[in-house]
């Protein structure tokens, strides 16, 4: 697996069961939503903004993509919709073609940039690093099967031992593409 | 890691949140349990027995142990507590440290005796495989730090590709022994 099949694998809409434990608390939240992860051309404006803001040549990038959710928590029956959006742009090892960075314009522990570092196991399974200034998130993703994936998300204190929250997603894919 | 620095770590007392998607109707499953993972002796007349029943010979065995549990569900508020417990006996392959099978006097799918094919990968991250007559189970566990585990259990179709159930679980060690 590489992150370029990794993102072809991904395109189309999706839709997502996550359920949350707050550790802390021992709370369970549960989240239901649909994500549509589409391909970006490299020449997006806001792809060429990205790799600017991290002073990255577009030419080492491939498979930019975007990806936008919506969806609803049982966390609290007032609060808005679960909704947002995200640009991400893989810059890969030259070296390492399991490794890379992964640019984004908006964190998920924090909703600022981040460029985070990825790699792959030996099974496919598609781990990411991000440190954030006061947080740090882990992401794993893995498919069962070409329609089916799973995600498990740490929300860590910065210093990387201790975990604030743990979620998990199991990801059906609706449609190949919109 | 090996099946023996495993079985080390996750003995004692944890604290266990579950969240189980049943993915054909989306529905969510929470449960919250107690489980107990205590080391047993090679010679105890339970490992000795599962041993024979699998033809093994009970000097090729590590670490064997026993899991229990108990917790509640929100599936269903009349059902009988979530209970039960189960022995597993590793036996590592002897030409690949990182492999091996694992007996279990009682399946998670069917409630049979069953042997599984363990393996870990780079991370450290177990898996485990485990074929029953009608269906399939794939269980991964790895630590976050010594006292936090996380577990994801797939049911699948006994052809493997269709995937019945996902369940994550959280586990936070409450007392290294009892």
């Amino acid at each position: 697996m590489d992150i370029i099949q990794f993102v072809e694998q991904s395109i189309g809409q999706w839709r997502s069961q996550r359920s949350a434990h707050h550790m802390a608390f021992s709370h369970f939240e549960a989240v239901q939503s649909i994500i549509d992860i589409d391909l970006l051309d490299r020449q997006d404006p806001a792809v060429v903004e990205l790799c600017q803001a991290y002073d990255v040549d577009p030419s080492s990038t491939v498979a930019p993509f975007q990806m936008k959710w919506e969806g609803q928590s049982d966390w609290d029956e007032d609060s808005p919709e679960v909704k947002g959006n995200a640009i991400l742009v893989p810059v890969p090892d030259p070296l390492m073609p399991n490794r890379g960075k992964l640019l984004r314009d908006r964190g998920y522990a924090e909703t600022i940039a981040a460029a985070g570092e990825y790699h792959f196991l030996e099974d496919g399974t598609f781990v990411l690093i991000t440190a954030y200034e006061r947080a740090a998130a882990e992401e794993r993703i893995w498919f069962a099967n070409p329609n089916l994936r799973f995600r498990v998300s740490l929300i860590k204190t910065s210093g990387g031992s201790g975990v604030v929250t743990a979620s998990f997603s199991s990801e059906i894919r609706s449609s190949k593409s919109q």
